[in-house]
């Protein structure tokens, strides 16, 4: 209830999207990175007229309904990314501002010209994850990130400052950020959106809008209540609620104009959706097929399976040298790779030879210096592959997976396409000691539901291309697959739906969520699945 | 070897310790948490006179060797937390200034009074860990933290300046630290004294000396060079760097003045032992016991097992439920437990009753609120099983174990004695969503070597006291036992060596590394040891 206002204020009057064509390449994206607060996020979903409905709302968490207890990306449309375990929205707003400028830089103002935006909480900022993500959005000067920082001085324990005092603002000051502190403006619609109109014009740092806000509000009972972050409340405190707010004690009561006014404010970008649609016809004049490519993050043409490398019997590349070649050979035909590592770019192989470092004064770049930030580049990861046009790998030591494994377990549950580099298997780096030793981590990855996990064992089984007897039937022979799992509800998937054809592409040490032709493997986790019929774009 | 001088002014002039006694309780902690560079801490602890010899040295990152790649600790004496994995040793350090502090309040200052000194480089500060921890420790205003920031600018990949541009001082005043800004000092002796002086005068405040540096110094050839992160010199290269430090081309040459220089200064501590031995023996008259059980983290007396809760069949506790009440019992018994969680006190289980808040203004309450920062709370409870004195034990949900999960692994490798609980398991989060739904999470944590997972089915279990027909042979019903395993190197112990008695307390849903009377089992991975014949104190 307390961010209505601000939950209104983006929906109404900043955010650019059209709720009659929510997959929109060029729309604004919107991350709710407290996702427990999803509620806020189904109601406006309802409002706009994304499709939900007053039953989706009545059905919330429930099991099987489109309006679980945080939101899921693919399970509802109007999801961007699947929220819930805090600080990943955030990390994942900076992957989505790397595609985004990514393809900016590709295909031009007219075809990409959009922001993310987010709301994050205290708990958000406090977990580690925001600090790689927010040092790393700063360095790189992300200036499409507007996000609002829901400073609500609550946490479940009672007040944040039983645990908390960082200055937000000399903290992201400190990151290069671009930060306004509104105080406590929670109520107050026209500063909100001065703030975030200001904070989109600024291109050139990430924005943060501080805001004080109070959980609970406007019940009298639970104002500033910690019991208000997951009670449910009686039915005598919904009432005095609603008194307070002039509305009658009616579950699920929505005035006809409200109705319209929102369902209006959903449409507004319409024209502005129309008005992309000419501009980048005209862009993409004659890349058209690139562009489609693009969005898929497939190969363009039919005959890049040829130019994968093949290794003879004498060559014995190390896998980590042979994913190095297989990559590049992919970035050749798949237009919009994004390379990148945590400061392990030679080690892991994951350094693209036809293109640049992405930094601030070369944003067409394709090589991405995630620094020593392993989970924030995970979860750019999803964010970016999430976003859609472009294909984000990244490579760092494999012991150093569980640095990481937050962001790669949401990558396995949202189906993003992305492919995680991890080199340096247990053999070979008795020096470095235990410390170094991956002893467990290839197990304890196949253990994640809806991860692929392949472990090649020599330069052909990292292309996939060279002798696989799959080229010719285009099917992946199942020895060769190191993990290939069912999801744990949902239909059956053949095995050609999973892998149309064989998998081409490979990896150092493993590739995961891989499948360049085809769409990425989803878990489905529940069997009821509405409202989510388009693909994501 | 850009880092010696640094490493002289600490070891020579400003650590209190004794190399004659590493164990004393109330020496300095010393932390390289920038792992790799491992050797300048087996110089110094050769030179000190720790009992490293030269051909210790000789065997730098041989197998077996007493100077692995990375710093292990029971393993070379000297070394006070397993580094190499960046970011942990400077979490670790927090957890040993709770530990400190938690000491000096029970006990006095009489008994308990020292800093803990860390050197953290560009690496540890890039890692998410590093916000949480130095957020936390600055909230707590955890004064004896005195962290030295080797400032290189150099990573893996080339400059820092390729993924980092944070203002390191605006960064940790926002968190509440006292930050002096050296500049390029790192050869000024004097200066670093100074500053590593008046860092330990802040008894308020943690503090951070920020050095620049250059890596490689005062190689001509690979000054300020990547590449000096692991590259073994060729002999013109070392010839070169001898030259210009005008030190005879000889390997391994040690001046006899100059090692006399260092063992008397490893030495220049023993008085204060001697002191600190005669002001403790006063100070803990009558409490002998007391303090010998806390240096053990074991119970107090011997009728304590009958103090554990027992439920009968109509009880049907929820298991975190049981948990709480085991938890008090135990805490009633056992001096020095540390309470905490990540924001889910009463979800956990984990709240304290008979104690208060650990806060700045009440640092002798022993129930922590770590903030929603489960990555540093797993490190500080690391930092603090190893510096003793104190039973750390943290709470969270089972499935945000993937937040922690590298410092659950060094838990596990550092035989460290710490208790983490998570709550909510699988069945009954179902409202919540995949996101927080641990399917795989039990079966992951059982793949680390060392750690010992157990998963009580009912109140029983938890206590591990009611009904256990352990109780009366003391031994571990080994179908009870959920992983129990053996290492993978070394000799392997008998069931009674690991496990001396039943295992009375335990948790909501697990309890790793949990022996109350017995040491800590610990995960031997190479068959030599040397050097490390007294236990840790």
């Amino acid at each position: 209830m307390a961010l209505a206002p601000l939950a209104h204020v983006l929906f109404t009057r900043v955010l650019r999207y059209d709720a009659t064509a929510p997959h929109w390449a060029d729309r604004d994206r919107f991350i709710l990175s407290c996702g427990h607060a999803s509620i806020l996020q189904y109601a406006m979903l309802y409002l706009a007229g994304y499709g939900l409905t007053l039953d989706d709302l009545r059905e919330f968490r429930q099991w099987g309904s489109s309006t679980p207890g945080h939101p899921e990306v693919g399970h509802t449309v109007g999801i961007e990314v699947t929220t819930g375990p805090l600080g990943q929205g955030f990390a994942n707003g900076v992957g989505m501002a790397l595609a985004e400028q990514s393809l900016r830089e590709r295909f031009g103002q007219d075809v990409c010209d959009h922001h993310i935006h987010a709301i994050v909480s205290d708990g958000d900022l406090e977990e580690g994850v925001s600090h790689e993500a927010a040092s790393l959005a700063g360095h790189l000067g992300l200036g499409r990130l507007v996000y609002v920082y829901d400073q609500n001085h609550i946490s479940i324990d009672g007040p944040t400052e039983l645990a908390l005092d960082d200055d937000a603002v000399g903290r992201f000051e400190a990151y290069g950020w671009h930060v306004t502190d509104l105080g406590d403006a929670s109520e107050d619609l026209d500063a909100m959106e001065a703030a975030l109109v200001a904070a989109r014009a600024e291109h050139e740092r990430p924005s943060l809008v501080i805001m004080r806000s109070h959980i609970g509000y406007p019940s009298p009972t639970h104002l500033d209540d910690p019991a208000a972050h997951g009670l449910a409340f009686d039915a005598t405190t919904i009432a005095e609620a609603k008194a307070v707010m002039g509305m009658p004690d009616e579950p699920f009561w929505v005035p006809d104009d409200v109705l319209a006014y929102y369902r209006e404010a959903g449409r507004r970008g319409t024209p502005a959706r129309l008005d992309w649609e000419q501009r980048c016809a005209a862009a993409l004049s004659g890349r058209a097929a690139e562009w489609e490519a693009t969005l898929a993050s497939r190969p363009l043409g039919d005959d890049w399976v040829q130019t994968l490398p093949s290794f003879s019997e004498g060559d014995s590349p190390a896998t980590r040298v042979a994913s190095q070649s297989v990559l590049n050979a992919v970035d050749r035909v798949v237009p919009g790779v994004l390379g990148g590592s945590a400061d392990l770019t030679g080690n892991t192989g994951t350094k693209l030879s036809d293109t640049t470092a992405f930094q601030r004064s070369t944003p067409g770049g394709r090589q991405i210096h995630y620094g020593i930030r392993e989970h924030a580049m995970g979860s750019a990861l999803v964010g970016a592959a999430l976003h859609g046009g472009v294909l984000p790998v990244s490579g760092t030591f494999l012991v150093f997976s569980d640095y990481m494994r937050p962001a790669v377990r949401l990558a396995a549950l949202s189906g993003a396409k992305c492919v995680f580099v991890w080199s340096h298997d247990s053999v070979g780096v008795g020096e470095d000691g235990p410390t170094h030793q991956p002893v467990e981590h290839i197990m304890s990855l196949r253990l994640i539901p809806g991860l692929t996990v392949l472990r090649p064992a020599d330069g052909n089984e990292v292309s996939g291309g060279g002798s696989w007897p799959s080229r010719a039937t285009g099917r992946l022979p199942s020895s060769r697959v190191a993990s290939r799992r069912r999801p744990l509800k949902g239909p059956r998937r053949s095995r050609s739906t999973v892998w149309p054809r064989a998998p081409t592409c490979s990896t150092p040490t493993m590739i995961l969520s891989w499948c360049l032709w085809g769409p990425a493997p989803r878990w489905r986790w529940r069997s009821k699945r509405r409202g989510c019929s388009a693909p994501m774009a």
